[in-house]
C-alpha cells in the first residue's frame, strides 16, 4: 500500500466533509439574509428575533470548521494546492461568519424600524432589490467555491459594482427624502444602514470569490484590478 | 542531532520573522489611520492622497505574510499550539488589511468633505477622540499579539464598547444637526461614515485580541459573552 496515496485519499475524504460543511454554513447564512430582509419588509418581529437568535448557529459552524481545518493540517500535513485549499476554507468561513453578522444587524435595524409606527418607510423595494443581488453573489461565490469555477468567481467580482451602485442610488434618494422632510432623518438613517449592510455582504461574497481564483490560479488577485483578474482567468 | 529539536528551532526562527513582519504591518496600518484622521481634520489633500496610495503597501504585506505562513506550514508541519500560532497570524493579517481599507475610506471621505467649501463641519473633535480610542485598541491588540498577553487582549475587548458609545453619540448629535439645518445632511452623512469606519476599526482590533485569547487559552472566545471571557482568562 502506498502511504502517500493513502494519506492523500484520507485527506480527500476529510476535505470533502469540510467542503460540504462550508456549503451548509453558506446555506444557513443565505437563509439568514433572506429572512432578515423578509422580516424588514413584512414588519415580522417574530422573524426578526429568530434571525438574531440564529446567528449563534452561524458562529458555531465557523468555530467547528476552523477546528476541522486545523486538524486536517496537523494530521495530513498537506502542501501546495492541498494546503491552499484548506487555507481557502479558513478564509471563506471568516467572511461567511461576517455575512451572518450583517444579517443579524439588518434584523436589529428592522426591529428599530418596526417600533416607529406611522412613518412612511422609504425605499423598501430598492433595498430588497439590492439584497437580491447580494444573495445572488453569495450563492454564486459558493458555487464557485464548490466547483472551483474561476469564471463564476470572476462574475461575482464584476457584480460587486452593481451592489455598490444600488447603495449609492438608495443613499442619494434618502438624502432628498430627508431634506424634504427632516422628521424622517432618523428613520432614513436606519434604512441607510440596512443598505450599507447589504453592500458589505456583497464585499464578503467578492472576497470569497477572490479566494477561489487564488486557489485555482495560484496567484493572489485580492488586490489587483478587475482587468488583471479578467486576464488572469483567461 | 535531534531532528525534532532542529525542526522546532527552525520553526521558531521563521515564526519570529513572521511575527516581526506582522508587527511592522500593524505599525503601517496604525500610521495610515492616524494620517487619515489628520488629513481630515487639517483638510490636507496631499496627505489624503498619500493615505489612499499607500493602501497598496498594506495589501502587499498581507499577501507576503500569507505566503510565508503557508510556507512555514508546508515546510515545518507544525501541530498543536505551533499551528494555532500560525493560524492566529493568518487571521490577524486579514483584519489588519481591512483596517487599512477603512483608513483608505476615511481618506476618501475626507476628500469629498474637503470639496465642500464654506460648510461648517460638525463634530471633528468627537471623531478625533473616537479614532484615538480605536488606535489605542489596535496598538494594544498588537502588543497582546506580540506578547501573547491575554489580560491586555481582554482589555481591548472591553474597550470596544467605548468606541461603539462614541459612534452612537456622534450619530445622535448629527441627527439633531441635520434636523436643524437640512442643508447639512449630505456633509453630515460623510462624517457619519467616517465615524462608522472608526467603529469598524475597533471591531477589527477586538477580533485580533480574541484570536490571541484563543491562541493562549486554546478556547475560541470569538462568540462568547464578555463575562465568559473574563472567567476564561482568570
Amino acid at each position: 500500500m502506498n502511504t502517500s496515496d493513502h494519506t492523500s485519499k484520507q485527506f480527500d475524504v476529510e476535505l470533502e466533509a469540510i467542503r460540504a460543511y462550508v456549503l451548509q454554513m453558506g446555506g444557513l447564512v443565505e437563509s439568514q439574509i433572506k429572512s432578515a430582509i423578509v422580516s424588514l419588509v413584512d414588519g415580522d418581529v417574530a422573524l426578526m428575533n429568530r434571525v438574531i437568535e440564529d446567528d449563534h448557529r452561524v458562529n458555531a459552524m465557523e468555530v467547528k470548521i476552523d477546528e476541522a481545518c486545523s486538524q486536517v493540517i496537523a494530521r495530513r500535513q498537506p502542501t501546495a494546492s492541498d494546503l491552499r485549499l484548506v487555507m481557502m476554507v479558513v478564509k471563506t468561513i471568516t467572511d461567511l461568519e461576517r455575512i451572518g453578522d450583517e444579517a443579524e444587524k439588518i434584523a436589529r435595524m428592522a426591529k428599530m424600524l418596526s417600533q416607529k409606527h406611522g412613518l412612511a418607510i422609504p425605499r423598501y423595494n430598492e433595498v430588497k432589490h439590492a439584497s437580491e443581488i447580494a444573495v445572488d453573489m453569495l450563492r454564486k461565490s459558493l458555487d464557485a467555491f464548490a466547483r472551483l469555477d474561476v469564471q463564476m468567481a470572476a462574475d461575482v467580482v464584476r457584480q460587486d459594482d452593481l451592489v455598490d451602485d444600488e447603495f449609492r442610488s438608495i443613499m442619494r434618494y434618502l438624502i432628498t427624502f430627508m431634506m424634504e422632510d427632516p422628521r424622517t432623518i432618523s428613520t432614513s438613517l436606519e434604512i441607510l444602514f440596512v443598505a450599507k449592510a447589504i453592500e458589505r455582504i456583497g464585499d464578503h461574497a467578492k472576497n470569497i470569490s477572490e479566494y477561489v481564483i487564488y486557489m485555482v490560479k495560484g496567484r493572489d488577485v485580492r488586490h489587483v484590478t478587475r482587468d488583471e483578474i479578467e486576464r488572469e482567468i483567461q
